[in-house]
């Protein structure tokens, strides 16, 4: 399994690197400090998932990666507009083990950042230089435009949820991730098929595939969340426990702990002040309620839509696509 | 004069009314609190320049204003976003005597509030029941997409400028609000153009109108800061002297004048603890360097390039663009 992990990132690298160039190509000007920021998080990491996603729905309906480019560094450039704006939103000050952009070049600056982000990813489309059909084009600017309107309406369900006092239902957790986290994925899915130029029954079925590994992507990052090994994702133990946020793990573990158990958890959920071994034991009961086993065969559920959903196509993309799938569940970090 | 200047005015406001109902029906959805922040200070007023001008460019190349309404609902959404987003990264917590978005529902709501307006302006124009020819559309987009770079751009400019302790030359600073603030007037003209679907020379005429009419427009309001009436701007006397603003009037006045006098004004600018009583004698004392004539001067020599760059055309809709000029000199807010 760890083979296969590595192996699938290997070529989510290899594949990264090729659009990074342009990428990075896009994102020069000045005055020199905004381009700097726009480009710092890019320049730091990342696992260019969303347009690894976009270059193989392309190449799984037999277009080119060279007319997927565009909108492979497009679904990049908004991915990390959503990530500096967060930061700024959630007063992060570290990502990645280094600094966020708002930390390293100020607030109006990493406001501003994010805002070029926005706006090159528009501006890559529609660029002439790019040429893309005008129809694709227009199609692209649609599907990513309303993919930014469902992040930014998913955010809000987040800080609501976040702030209310009422634990939300596994329904209404799934409506937000969809919005928040599904929506570049679908988006980057129906860009890399509407950039083969192909039809719209295409479009829908790497859009089931985008939506269900979004939320498999989502509620497994939730998981990492809570039992992730504190050496890899750099995060105390019980992170998100500690922080009071309301995954899907979370939300699982206060509804099916009863007595003392419940009690435990409940006490821990948004507690700053508690030690790490309280949190050890914490994540224990968690365990012992099943709540792994539970997520995991959720996500398995939604993985198996996406696999079925691309079944019909045949070419060693559908292999790289169902690989991912694989990666998605097993990853640690 | 003052007649002129309410005709225009009247006029631009029943043209903003057309587009108003379809500007806040693309501004609506959930969750509501995001929407309503989107929609707040489009309802708190604005004078709607920015559509009028897509409207009035459309007309004079003879196009529907059926045609241009998208885009010009895209580019007051873009402008709206632009004020909100300012308002975080200056902690204004006033605009128009009214809280400001992130004053009113949170800075997250705020940034997220200015990010909806921006993907809701590329919706608009990418959305299918838009009718709007592909062609144009993307050309849309793409005169959209580079106005929004040069806005951020513009914007770092000035954070820059007014961090620095170096005072600007006046190119520099013309460079900066060409950007900042003409290259959506900018946007408008040309897209009002490009959705007349007419050609290139026409829209590079209307860009010039654009550019010369924003430069005009900033200068205008840079001088209004400096000598605006109270009671009317809503703000203290010389207030951008107060606040260490380097615009245009002050550039030059420091640059003009000499010995006490430039003391006085060097004293002045940017002392938040200065009585009224001495901020008003230093406005009478810039007033004595016919500071005034000088920027009046200024902006005439643009607007009569924008004036003569839509000579050649000739219907009701010149008359228009003609006395929106007259309408910006004249303004007092």
């Amino acid at each position: 399994m760890g083979v296969e992990k590595g192996t699938q990132l290997d070529k989510a690298v290899k594949n990264a690197k090729k659009i990074d160039s342009f990428l990075l190509s896009r994102l020069k000007g000045e005055p020199s400090d905004l381009y700097q920021a726009a480009r710092y998080m890019i320049e730091h990491g990342g696992k260019r998932l969303r347009p690894y996603l976009v270059l193989k729905s392309c190449e799984l309906l037999h277009g080119s990666m060279k007319q997927a480019i565009p909108a492979a560094a497009a679904v990049e450039m908004i991915h990390n507009f959503t990530l500096v704006h967060d930061d700024i939103m959630d007063n992060d000050e570290v990502r990645h083990g280094v600094p966020t952009v708002h930390t390293k070049f100020g607030t109006p600056v990493g406001i501003l950042a994010g805002d070029l982000l926005f706006s090159k990813a528009f501006e890559t489309i529609s660029d002439p230089s790019a040429h893309i059909p005008k129809e694709v084009g227009l199609s692209l600017i649609s599907m990513l435009s309303k993919a930014c309107t469902d992040v930014c309406e998913g955010q809000v369900l987040d800080i609501s949820m976040a702030k209310s006092k009422i634990i939300p239902t596994e329904s209404q957790y799934i409506t937000m991730i969809e919005k928040k986290t599904s929506s570049l994925f679908v988006a980057s899915c129906a860009m890399g098929a509407i950039s083969a130029n192909t039809n719209e029954s295409d479009v829908n079925r790497l859009s089931v595939y985008g939506r269900n590994l979004g939320i498999s992507f989502q509620i497994i990052d939730d998981l990492i969340g809570i039992t992730g090994d504190p050496k890899i994702t750099k995060k105390p133990v019980g992170n998100d426990i500690r922080e009071g946020k309301k995954s899907l793990p979370i939300l699982l573990a206060i509804k099916f702990a009863k007595g003392k158990e419940k009690k435990t958890i409940l006490n821990a959920f948004g507690n700053s002040r508690i030690s790490k071994q309280a949190m050890v034991k914490v994540v224990a009961a968690i365990a012992e309620l099943g709540i792994e086993e539970t997520i995991r065969k959720k996500a398995s559920y939604h993985l198996d839509t996406a696999r079925k959903s691309i079944s019909r196509y045949d070419n060693s993309a559908r292999e790289d696509l169902l690989s991912l799938l694989d990666f998605v569940v097993e990853r640690s970090l």
